[in-house]
């Protein structure tokens, strides 16, 4: 049996009473443990991990997705981060090498169970994409929920299984499989979200910035300032310290300063490690110095990425 | 089973064969994994990892001191480095919550067996030292081989096991249990050993320093440089970031830069975490947010130090 984390994100961060029986709901299927519940007000959304077998995971996922339709109108949801979905999406990732085929398995399975049980539109991304113009997230969800309608009238954009028109309140969502990464965001001393922006647009993949980086800009309330929240892909190719540098960086150029960073959910210690080696200039660190990943039965997991995502 | 790790620190860093003899001899007992070897030539000294269960690692480890017996004539060593035997010292960590006791009772079984086998004088220190006086292990090696002789006629220095004289060729041994130590060692851009010696001093426990830091200054020869070599015996109450720190404000006082630093032998993830998290400004960093530490069965190892150490 191989170990399988789920990282659901939900369109709501600021009622806790919702919250908390949205993880009373992820949360209570045996053979699934849900590790982290971490809400983000100004986003508007909580993501939660989970790891488990497919079969329990699953199960504890189509409770999360009945919790989560029955609570959660996004007629009248407002938030930063961008969504399509009162479950927005629910990637799949494998912690263990080789495990990423089971990952998109469950994730096709998922989303013909979802679409059957809550006539909820379902995309297939990432890994799980059947076409490459599904691959990536933020195409999928590009345009938000407000224009959904009009999007889904497009062939193109008719979904992987489900009604081609949005649940009503529920709106659609993105199912996948993907290697693990990093959301990491560094807030600005600065209320000014365009040099959030700029500072997004410098730092990002799609516009030229730093390897397997995305980005937005956007505004945070908690602290009140302007945020550059990113994913990292591929930790391995643009580590959390060569990011947090570039954005810095990019930062000083404007003459704003970093206030602090956050991560969101939970974060890998392969991610981490690299950033210590380097701030304590430790010659010629690998992972391999680390006890914890050469104890026996734990030196390929979690499985930190080996090829490049494309 | 609880799972153990032993550290046997062994007087020979320079002949590469007989360092390949060593590994070969304690490596090769089933149930018992060796994780690593790190040799320094300066300190003329090997350090092993191994882990394994209480049996395996008793008969790794008297595999370990008759391959060292019959290769090491300490009259002839030299190095930068204290020690006092052949087999200098090995210490047992528990890698669980509550395996100090059985650490404690392999070491006494150990020391014991060392004994009697190869009529070598052992003193059992720290959680296993039968007297407070035997507990730190900078007081049992004092005077080094050279002095031995003399320091043993003394009735206070009577060993627990073994003859009240040394081993002609094999000094004595030191055999104990503790926590989980690094042994971080930071190379100055200078030759001069008085600067080192001095940082030593400023940043050591004994002498008013830092909480929970044992440390030496010492010449070493990759980089030709002089070298601030530190024990952190708890980085819960100084981390890394913090003796590095130390070291590097110390080290500008006499108008020296640090070079770079050096991990021996594996390093824990917990002792790392904390550094990558200063450095990437992570808001309210704590270790239940590293994925790895979070995963069932995986909570509580390698345990960190949780109570001061005496």
């Amino acid at each position: 049996m191989s170990l399988i984390e789920a990282v659901p994100n939900v369109s709501e961060g600021r009622r806790r009473d919702v919250v908390d029986a949205l993880a009373a709901a992820v949360g209570g299927v045996p053979g699934a443990t849900l590790l982290d519940t971490c809400s983000d007000p100004a986003h508007n959304r909580s993501v939660f991990t989970l790891v488990g077998d497919a079969a329990a995971l699953k199960s504890a996922l189509l409770e999360l997705y009945a919790a989560a339709l029955a609570r959660i109108d996004l007629r009248a949801h407002s938030g930063v981060h961008p969504r399509i979905g009162a479950v927005d999406v629910t990637p799949f990732v494998p912690l263990e090498a080789a495990g990423m085929p089971a990952c998109v398995a469950l994730a096709t399975e998922l989303g013909e169970a979802v679409a059957r049980r809550f006539d909820l539109p379902v995309y297939l991304y990432e890994r799980a994409a059947r076409t490459p113009d599904r691959r990536r997230l933020e195409l999928i969800r590009r345009g938000g929920f407000e224009n959904l309608g009009t999007k889904m009238r497009r062939p193109e954009w008719r979904p992987d299984f489900g009604p081609a028109a949005p649940h009503p309140t529920g709106g659609a969502t993105a199912i996948g499989a993907r290697r693990l990464l990093v959301a990491f965001n560094v807030n600005l001393d600065s209320g000014d979200l365009d040099v959030a922006r700029r500072i997004a647009r410098a730092v990002r993949t799609s516009d030229g910035g730093l390897d397997a980086v995305k980005a937005i800009g956007v505004r945070t309330e908690s602290p009140e300032v302007v945020q550059v929240s990113m994913n990292l892909v591929d930790f391995e190719r643009t580590p959390l310290h060569e990011a947090f540098e570039a954005v810095r960086r990019e930062a000083a150029r404007h003459g704003v300063e970093v206030l602090n960073s956050e991560v969101v959910g939970l974060v890998p210690a392969a991610a981490l490690l690299p950033a210590a080696a380097r701030a304590l200039r430790i010659d010629g660190f690998n992972l391999r110095r680390v006890l914890d990943h050469r104890l026996p039965g734990r030196e390929t997991s979690p499985a930190p990425p080996v090829a490049p995502e494309t």
